[in-house]
């Protein structure tokens, strides 16, 4: 599974997996993916330092990489309280309102809240970067939008290609003027952010946009046959996300949500903006039906929403209280029926891989030379 | 481009075409796939038959199929005037505002509504099967669930396969239980009634829950890159509507509706009830906004959405009201840039085929078999 980019970057498959666990991302790059470590959930610089170090000693000296998320709405010079006086009152009633419905415990007395979003702001980002520049990542990725020009310059002074996500052959274009080297081309059916062209219909879209520039395809891929239909459609690689929440190597913090992931079906899945005011694909549940539902409020742009939901979210996770549970997963879930090692899945990914080139190659009438 | 399923229907190339013009069907089976003609917009039978007639004579001797629709639920027993009846007062009047907002010109006094959806009903689509049982149909579609199995078994005397669309692969297994043949897994990107589940998602898990049934796959495919990545999800074929559309054969009846098309971007579609009361993906117009405005009164359920709005479409079509000018298509309109011949849209898609079997070729290291 060799294309021109994999080649580049110095992987044996072009593959790339993008997760929020440390040990997940090792694991896909010794076993000769890409791991790209997401950055959103480090507020405090010493906690992605202390992962950072981990990984850079874990991953057997293989290419990895780090994934921000700097929103190309900036909410330039405002502090975060300052962000959370911006939140109507009748918002915060709803939060709580459905709380108490479900008799959700409240976190003890000064518990932080583990689950932050407040990554998503561009100091937060920079913060990031900052540490980030001190270790021999490969690869830097955006989750919204282009980076600022002086991230671009700086990555590319340490040799760091920059990629950027791209629900849109015309966000892809604005993506190449603003000199990144990688599209990531991130269907509907992807998990978290994501637009409303399909993967199918994308990917080559994109491929033809930004031309020469390597595009790799999300969204909907979690076995060996939808990687050679994503090289089909022209990508030089594969952005996975979803398929690693339930190896043996992610760490969840709550084991009623891999057993959700475990049972749901590709159609158990919803695009909401609940999570962070900006459509994410996620598991539905009765917190997305909630904020999705007309005759409540409705969900406030980013970042306020991600602000507001945060400690909620820290509770409904730290309590696993089911019909609230939820994570962002992409339609993929339908096939991630058991717990596996990452690199099972990857010998799982590049085997099908071979039986589509064996199907593909019998159909096109060449069977004697697979 | 050949599968197990093109090898028995006997045809060159494993594409299906669904189109509702005689000449596009004709010229998709003399050009090497197997067309099939849409059944529902014939009300009156001489109307079907007289088409039929020409097809049959222009088709070279090469198979083709009918689609019918017979809703899974039946409005049994009523007559249209009994069911035109359900219809409430605020919903006509919602209508009769909306054209006026556009000043959409009356019908003639007495000129019939060329444009009637009550095909829809089973009465109408058993109308259909009796005439076309008389004509060496080889393939009957259904696109809203199983047909009933009378009809099945009907087919199955006459040595005609029967096919139907399923969203998703609860639906597909009902199908097979019902005995029919052929399996149309249609993804989200599809123009018409389609799920929520893509085609990149949707294939590989209808494949899995029907095996060994054969399945096509529909949806976002209208290249040969996209032909190549159906069939290595594991579809035997390819169902395309929407790439007929633009055709030099297609006869829309409105160069405003065609030059819209030809316009419009992967993102100018929207899955909407407004035409049949079911979801179904078309050009996103001012028609279909109005109806998906929460401020509105919103859709009624199917059939008695698509008779409320019959003259009211066939006057928007007729008056080429650009705002509110639309037709089912899926989100490859991106693609349609151009009239082409359907035997130029067959060769682009064969070559494309070819041209995506060399990539894969090379990304699996087969360079030097290909």
């Amino acid at each position: 599974m060799q294309t021109e980019l994999s080649r580049k970057l110095g992987v044996e498959h072009a593959v790339f997996g993008f997760t929020p666990f440390p040990a997940v991302a090792a694991a896909i790059s010794r076993a000769g993916g890409f791991g790209v470590l997401g950055a959103v959930r480090y507020t405090a610089p010493g906690d992605l330092k202390r992962d950072l170090d981990w990984l850079d000693a874990h991953v057997g000296g293989r290419p990895y990489g780090l994934d921000v998320v700097m929103p190309a709405k900036k909410v330039e010079g405002v502090t975060e309280a300052e962000v959370e006086a911006m939140i109507p009152e009748a918002h915060r009633q709803f939060v709580r309102e459905t709380l108490a419905r479900y008799a959700v415990p409240e976190l003890a007395e000064g518990e932080a809240s583990g689950w932050r979003i407040t990554g998503w702001m561009e100091q937060v980002a920079r913060t990031q970067l900052d540490v980030a520049f001190d270790y021999p990542i490969r690869l830097l990725a955006n989750a919204l939008g282009s980076p600022p020009a002086d991230v671009v310059a700086r990555a590319h002074e340490r040799d760091i290609r920059v990629a950027a996500l791209a629900g849109s052959a015309r966000h892809a274009r604005k993506h190449q003027e603003a000199g990144i080297d990688i599209v990531v081309a991130q269907g509907y059916e992807a998990g978290g952010h994501t637009g409303e062209i399909a993967t199918m219909v994308l990917t080559p879209e994109v491929v033809e946009a930004v031309d020469p520039l390597p595009v790799l395809a999300a969204g909907g891929i979690g076995s060996g046959q939808q990687v050679a239909a994503a090289l089909a459609l022209g990508a030089q690689g594969v952005w996975l996300g979803s398929i690693w929440l339930t190896t043996t190597e992610a760490d969840l913090h709550a084991p009623a949500l891999t057993r959700k992931l475990l049972a749901a079906g590709s159609g158990d899945t919803v695009r909401s903006r609940a999570l962070t005011g900006k459509p994410a694909r996620q598991l539905r549940t009765e917190w997305t039906d909630a904020w999705d539902d007309p005759a409540g409020p409705g969900t406030l742009p980013m970042p306020l929403q991600g602000l507001l939901v945060a400690e909620a979210v820290s509770r409904i996770q730290k309590y696993e209280v089911d019909p609230l549970l939820g994570t962002p997963v992409g339609q993929i879930v339908g096939r991630m029926n058991s717990e596996r090692s990452v690199q099972a899945v990857l010998d799982d990914l590049t085997r099908g891989f071979e039986r589509a080139v064996d199907r593909i190659n019998r159909i096109a009438g060449r069977s004697g030379q697979s």
